[in-house]
C-alpha cells in the first residue's frame, strides 16, 4: 500500500499519495471530472503559462510586502520547475472540468506549493510553512489566473500554428512558379471557363493562405491583453496596491512576449471575444484549407474518368478490392480535420454566449476546442505539405489538348465578333462536336488562320491581352 | 386624419383606428418588435391554427359551464374567419419577437374579440361584452395556446413539404428506369472505381430521399402531441375540471388530425424537443440534397473538360462574358437554399437550449427558422423537379467509352488473377497510357479474349456476376 | 536494432518490425495520418465489431466455396482473437485519417492475416499461405466492411449510453418523489408565474428525458442495416452469389442483435443518413441536458442572493480566493460537455454533406465526432446522476415563503375577479411592495379571509381546482 | 392584356412586357429562382454600388477606347438611376438564386440598357444601339461586377450597423455613469461572489461593446478590395488594357470611400474570405449582445422571487392569463435575433466553404444571409436602446441589503484572517444563517467593530483598498 499524507479543505480531510506534488483540491477535480481521459498534462505550454503567471505573482507579492522574501523564493522556484516542463504529470484534472479552471489553478498551486516546501526543507504538505492558497496564490484568483495563463498559452501554440501556416503558402508559391507555364482550362461552377496557367491557380492558393497568417497574427495580438490583479471579479479585491502592474512587468519579461493590462478589469474578468474572435478566424481558415483541398482532389480526380491535370504523390494502396487504385488520401484527411475545427468554432459559440454575470465558467471547453484545433489542423497541414503538395506533378500536355479542345476558347472572340455570333459559334460546336478554330476559321471564316494564331497563342492565352478586330 | 377608438390595459390607454380588428397589446407588439419585417401575416397556417385552437377552447368552456353559450357562439364564429384566411392581414406582428408568443395569441384573442363583438351587434372595443382575456382567453395561457397552434401549422406545413419530397423520390425513381441500361463508371474518392448503371445512381438517390420521407413523417408525428388545458405552466390553473380533454375531442374534429394530450404538461410546456427532432431531420434532408445536388453538377461538369456524363436542361445564359457557357443554376440555388436550411437548425438548437424553469421564450424564432426552412427548402426541391431533374439526359456513348477505357475495370480480374498481379496490370496502364484490354489479353496473355468479352459484356457490367478462372 | 520483416504492396517495399501483427499498409497508414494522438486502439469496440465482420465473411467465403477450408478458420481464429479483445493495440493509425477507412479495414485484415499465419504453422508476413487482400479480405472491400463494422460498433456504444441516459431519468423520477410537496414559485421568462412542487418540476425533466430514451432506441435501429457483399460501389462486383444473405446470418448469430441487408445496397454504401439522424438526437440530447444543467445552476444560486430554492452536493471548495464558496461544478461539466456533442454534430453534418458520388470519405471524423461524443456525455451524465442529483435537497421553507410572498399568486384570483381587477391588485403590489393577501383581504376586501384559505390551501395550491366566485 | 416587346438570346425568344425595364435574362431568372419570396429590390443598397459598378466601368470603357461616348453616356446615365434608388423595383429575381449572381448583374445591364435606350431616343429593347452585354457589361464579368457591388453595399451596410452598435456602447455607459453608487453582489457562477457597483457591470457592458466596434471596423476594411478588371476568373481576359485602374479610379471619385484593386485577381474572383470574416466577427457581437440580454433578464427576474436588481421598462402586459406580469420582452426578442446571426454564420461558413476552383457560385446566399443579419440585428439592438436599456432602473436598497446580507463579504477578511480561518466564518455563516459581521466581531471578536466599518464602508466595498490586519 502507498504511503499517504493527510491533507484537508473545507468540505473535509482526505488521504493524499505521498509521492504526488498535487494536493487535495487536484484530487478532488480528479474524481470529480471524467469525461475525456484527456488531463491537462497534455498541453505542457499552458502548465508552462501558469509556472510564469506564479512566478511573476510571486515576485510582485514580495514587492508590495504582502509576502516574504523567503517564500518569494520558493515558489518562484517551483514555478521554475514548471515552465522547465519537469512536473507535467502532476497536472492530472481534465481537460473538460466544472469551476471554471478552479482546479487548473489550485492544482498549479498545490504543485508549486509542495516543490517549495521541500525547496524549503520542508516535507510536501506541511502548508503552514507554504500555503496554496494564502501563500502561492497570494493576491489572485483563478478568474485573473487561470486567463491569464491560458492567453499565454494560446499566444504561443498559435506561433507554431502560425508558422505551420506559412509553410503552407510557401509549398503553395513553388508550385506556383513551377507550374508557370501549364496552361489549363480555368472553370466557373465546373463549366469550361477560359484558359489560365496551373502556376496561376497555385500561386492563388497561396495568396488566399497568406492572407490568413495576416489575420491570424492580428487574432492573436488580442491574447496579449490580460487581467493579472483583478481577482476575483475585476474589482481588485484583496490585491495590493500595484500589483497589476508589477506583475505584468515581470511577465512581459519573463515571457517575452509584449502582454499588456486590460483597461476594464470586469470585463476582461467575464469576457470571452478574444477567443471567440481567433476560433472564428481559425475557422476561416479550416474553411479555405477544405477548399483547396475539395479542388486537389478534383484536378487529380481520375485517372482516366476525371479531370487528371495534377498528380498527387502516391501514399498507400487505395482499395484493399480495386488493384492499382491511389486515392487522395492526405487532402481527404485534411477535409476531415477542417471539419474538426468547424464544429469546435460552434462549441466555443455556445460556451462564449452561455457566459454569466461576472465571469464565462465554460473556458475550459473554450480551451479544449481551441487547443485541440489548433494542434489537429495544424499537424494537418505539416502532412499537406510534406506528403502532398510538395511532391504534386502536372499532365502538362492533357491540360494543353483540354484546352483547344474546348468551347470556352471562343471567349476571346467576343471583343471581335461580339456576344451574340460568339453564342451561336459556342452553340454549333457544343451540338456538333466540332472545334472552335473549325467553325470560326474554315467554315464561317470569320477570322483568319493568322489572327488566330495570334489570339491563341500560348502567350496570348497565358497573359491574354485586348485584340480587336 | 383617422378615426381611432380608446383601447387600455394595465400599462395606460391608446388610440387604435377603428378600422383594425387587433387591439391595443397587438397595437404595442407592433411597436416593439421590429426586427424582420415578416409578419405573422406570412403565414397562414398558423392564424388558421389559431382559429382551430380558439375554437376549441370556446366549445369546450361551454361545455365546462364557464362561458355563456351566445359568447363562445361568437367567438366560435371569429375563430372560423380566422379559419376561413379572411383575417390575415389583421395578425400584424413581426415573426420574431418576445413575450414567448404572447402577442400572436393577444392578436388572435383581439381580432376574434372584434369579430365576435360586431356578429353580436356591438362596436369593436366594447370588450365588456366580450373581452379578448376573460373570454376569449377562457382557460386558457399563451403557454398552451401558442405551442398547440404553432404544433398544428407546424403539421400542416410539413405535409405540404412532404408531399414535394415524394415527388424528388418518384421523379429520381423514373430517370432511375430510364437509364437503366446506360453504363458509366462508378467512382469512389473521386478516382475511378468499378462500372454501374447511370440508373443504379439515380435509382440510389431516389432510395435515400425515400429514407428521408419516412423519417420526417416519423418526427411529423410528435407534434400530435398538445397541451391545451396547460395554462400558465402545465398545472392547469383556471382551467375548469375536464377542459383539456374536451378542448382536445373538439379540436380532433376540426382539424382532422389525432392530436392528443402530453401525458405530463409541465415539461409540455416548456419542452422544445419535438422541433429539435424535426429541425435535425429536415437538416437531414437539406444535407442529402445538397450532396445529391454537388453530384449533378459533377456529373454534368464540362462540356469538354468534365466528367460530361449528364446533361441538365438548359434554364439561361451563364454567362455575361462567356458566350454559350451554361450553368447548372437550378442545382446551385437548391445547395444555397440546403445551407440555408442547416444555419436554421443551428439557429433552433440554441432557441432551444435557451429554454429557463418553466418555459422556453425563444419559441417565435423556433416558428421563423422552420417555416422558413420548410417553405424555402420545399421551393427548391420543386424547382429541382421541374426545372432540372425531370429534364436530364444521358451521354451514353461517352459514359460508355470512359468505361472500357478506364484502369478501373481491372478489379474484376481480381478473383482470377489475385490482387497483386492485378495491381500490377493497373500500375503498367496508368504509366504507359496503355488500355486494360491491350496489357492482358495480347501483352501477358493472361486470359484469352472469349473470356475477356464474358466478363466484360454489358449485360455483366450491368450486373456483375462472380466469374473465376 | 529491432528484427524486421520485409513486406512489399504496389508502392514498394517497407521494413516491418518483426513483432508487429500488422503489415505495411497500416505502417503506411501509421505514416501518413498523425493528426489527433488518438488512435483505432481507443476504440474496442470498433475492434470487436471488425472482428464480428471478418469471422462471418470468411465462413461465408467457405459457404460458397471461394475459400478453403484451413484458412477460412484460421482466418475465424484470427478474428475471434480481434472480438476477444486481444489485440487492440495492433490498431495503431489515427482515428482521423483519409482513405474512407481503407487502413482501417487493411489493419484488420493484417492481423487477421498474421495470427492466422501463426495459427496455421507460418510466420508473420508469409502471406502466399494467408493473404490479407486475396484471403481476409475475400469477396469484400473497405466500402462495406467499413461501415458494417462501425455501424455495429456504434449500436453497442449507444447501447450503453441509453443505459446511462435511463438512470438519468431514474435520478429525476426519485427526486420527483421526493420533493412532491415541496411548493414553490413556479417561473415564465424568469419573472415570477404561478406555484407548482419541486416534485413536478423534477419529474419534468424525467419525461424530458425518457422521451430521449425513445427517440434514441429509434435512431439506433438505423444501424441495424448493413451492406456485407456490396463490396466496391453496392454492385456487389467479386462477391459470389448469395455471400451478403450468408454471411449476415453469420453476423446475426455472431453479434446477436438483430442486422438486416439494405434493400439498396448501392444507396447503402454512400449513404451516411443514420449517422447525421443519430447525431441530431444526440445533439437533441445534448441541447435538453444542457438546459436542465443551466436550471439546476439557477435553481441553487445564491446561497444568499439568488433563487436558492436546492442545495447541490458541494463537490470541492469553489474558489481560491473566496473563502466557503462553494460553486455548481458538476452542471458546469455537464455544460460544457453538452456544447461538445453540438459542435460534433456540425461536425457530423459537414462530413455527411462532403460524400461525393459512390462513397462518404470523410466517415472517419463521422465515427470520430460519435464515439467522442457518446463517450464523453455518458461520462458526464454519469457524474450528473452519482455527483449532483442524488444528493440533491430541498429549502422547503425558502421556497414556501417566496410563494406567499409573490405578486403571482393573484392569478388564482383571475376566474373570481377578472384579469383587469387582478392587474390592478398586481399593480398596486408592485408598486406598493404590500402583499396580495393584504390588498385583497384587507384593503378591496374583494373576497373572504375563508375564500382565500380555500383558494391558498398548500392542497389548492399544488393541484389546483377550479375555484370561482 | 398587357403589350410586350420580343426579346432573345441563345436559349430562344420570348415576350417581355413592354412596361417594364428588365429584359429576358431578368425574366428566366424570374422563372428559374422561386425560393424566399424576397427579391433584389430589398436590397437598395446592393442595387445602388450596381450603379456604381456600372458607371465607373462604362467610363473607364470610354477612356479605354473600347465604348463610344455617346453610349457611355448613355450608360452613365442609367446607371445614375440606379444610384438614385429610381429602378428599385425593377430588381425581380429572388435574393437566393443560382448562377453566382449572373442574373443580378444581367438584370442590372438590361435595366441600364433599356433606361439608355430610351435617353437616347430608342425604344427599350432594341438592343442593336445599346446591348446589355456588349456594351454595357463591356469589359467585365459577373465574376467581377456582382463580388465588387456586393462587397461595396456590403461596407455601406456595415457603415449603419457599426453606428447603431455606437450607440448601444453609449447607452451602456451612461447607465454605467447613472448606477456608478450602486453597490451590488457580484456574482461568479450563479453564486454569490464579492460586491461591485451596477456602474462597473454596466461599463462593462459598454467596454465589450466598443471592443466589437473596433473588430467590426477592421473587418469592414476587407471589403475596400475589389477586383473590377478580373473578367470571368482573374485572367483580366477581354479587359483593355489599363481598365481596371482607370475603373477603379473612377469608383473611388464616385463611392467615396478608399477602395482599392486585389493584388491577384485569381484569387480575388473565388475568394470568400472576408465574409466569412465579417460574419465570424458580427456573430461575436451577437454572441456577446446575447449574453448581455440574458444578464439583463437574470439581473430584473423577480419581482419577488428572482434577483430583482434592475427594472426594465415595462413594454406589454406579459401575460394572456397571469395578471400584472411584465415580461422581459425586447431582451428576448434580441436574444432571438442572435440566434438568427449565429445560424446564418454557419450558412456563410458552408456557403464559402462550398467554392470550386475559379469561382464561388454560392456568393448570393451569402449576400443574403450578411444583410439580413446586418438588418435584423441592427433593429434588434436600436428596440433595445430605444426600448430597453434608456429606460433601466435601479432597485438601489434592495442591492446594498443583499450585499450585507452576503456570505462573500467574508473575501474582504482573507488578508487578515487567512483562507482557512474565512472559509470556517462561511462555513458558519451558511449552516446557521448568521451573518458574517455577527460571526466575526459579536462571537468570534476577530476584528473590532472600527476595523470592520473601515473594511465595510460604501467607499471601501466600492473601490477596494488593501486593508491586512
Amino acid at each position: 500500500m502507498k504511503a499517504t499524507r493527510k491533507e484537508h479543505d473545507f468540505l473535509g480531510e482526505l488521504n493524499i499519495p505521498n509521492d504526488v506534488y498535487y494536493g487535495i483540491q487536484t484530487f478532488r477535480a480528479l474524481e470529480n471530472f471524467n469525461i475525456t481521459g484527456l488531463s491537462i498534462s497534455k498541453e505542457p505550454l499552458l502548465i508552462k503559462a501558469l509556472g510564469y503567471v506564479k512566478k511573476a505573482a510571486a515576485l510582485a507579492n514580495k514587492d508590495c510586502g504582502v509576502l516574504d522574501g523567503k517564500i518569494a523564493e520558493a515558489i518562484s522556484y517551483g514555478a521554475d520547475q514548471l515552465i522547465a516542463g519537469n512536473f507535467d504529470k502532476e497536472f492530472v484534472s481534465d481537460l473538460i472540468q466544472g469551476g471554471a479552471g478552479t482546479s487548473v489553478n489550485m492544482n498549479s498551486n498545490e504543485v508549486i506549493a509542495n516543490i517549495g516546501l521541500e525547496y524549503l526543507g520542508h516535507k510536501k504538505g506541511e502548508y503552514k510553512f507554504l500555503h496554496p492558497n494564502n501563500h502561492v496564490n497570494c493576491s489572485q484568483s483563478t478568474n485573473d489566473v487561470y486567463p491569464s495563463a491560458f492567453r499565454i498559452a494560446l499566444y504561443l501554440k498559435m506561433e507554431h500554428f502560425i508558422t505551420i501556416l506559412e509553410r503552407l503558402e510557401t509549398a503553395f508559391q513553388e508550385k506556383g512558379v513551377a507550374f508557370n507555364n501549364v496552361l489549363k482550362m480555368g472553370r466557373t461552377q465546373l463549366q469550361d471557363a477560359v484558359p489560365m496557367t496551373l502556376g496561376q491557380e497555385f500561386h492563388a492558393y497561396a495568396t488566399t493562405i497568406g492572407e490568413d497568417v495576416k489575420r491570424l497574427k492580428e487574432a492573436q495580438s488580442l491574447l496579449l491583453e490580460i487581467n493579472m490583479g483583478a481577482t476575483a471579479i475585476g474589482t481588485k479585491v484583496n490585491a495590493p496596491e500595484g500589483f497589476s502592474e508589477i506583475c505584468l512587468d515581470y511577465l512581459v519579461k519573463e515571457v517575452g512576449i509584449p502582454l499588456s493590462l486590460s483597461p476594464d478589469l470586469v470585463e476582461a474578468t467575464v469576457d470571452t471575444g478574444a477567443y471567440v474572435q481567433i476560433m472564428g478566424t481559425l475557422k476561416r481558415t479550416a474553411v479555405k484549407v477544405s477548399k483547396i483541398c475539395n479542388d486537389l482532389r478534383l484536378l487529380s480526380s481520375g485517372p482516366r474518368t476525371g479531370f487528371n491535370e495534377i498528380n498527387l504523390p502516391a501514399r498507400q494502396p487505395g482499395s484493399s478490392i480495386m488493384p492499382g487504385k491511389v486515392n487522395p488520401v492526405i487532402p481527404e484527411v485534411v477535409n476531415q480535420t477542417c471539419f474538426y475545427v468547424i464544429g469546435q468554432d460552434l462549441t466555443v459559440t455556445m460556451a462564449a454566449e452561455a457566459g454569466q454575470l461576472q465571469l464565462n465558467v465554460m473556458e475550459p471547453v473554450i480551451a479544449f476546442a481551441m487547443f485541440t484545433s489548433l494542434e489537429y489542423l495544424g499537424n494537418a497541414i505539416t502532412s499537406l505539405v510534406d506528403k502532398c503538395i510538395n511532391g504534386i506533378t502536372a499532365n502538362t500536355d492533357h491540360c494543353f489538348n483540354m484546352v483547344m479542345n474546348s468551347i470556352g476558347i471562343v471567349t476571346q472572340l467576343n471583343p471581335i465578333l461580339g456576344y451574340e455570333e460568339s453564342s451561336s459559334i459556342a452553340g454549333e460546336a457544343l451540338k456538333t462536336g466540332k472545334s472552335v478554330h473549325d467553325i470560326v476559321v474554315i467554315e464561317r471564316k470569320l477570322i483568319s488562320q493568322a489572327k488566330w494564331d495570334e489570339i491563341y497563342s500560348l502567350e496570348n492565352l497565358i497573359t491574354p491581352k485586348y485584340i480587336n478586330a
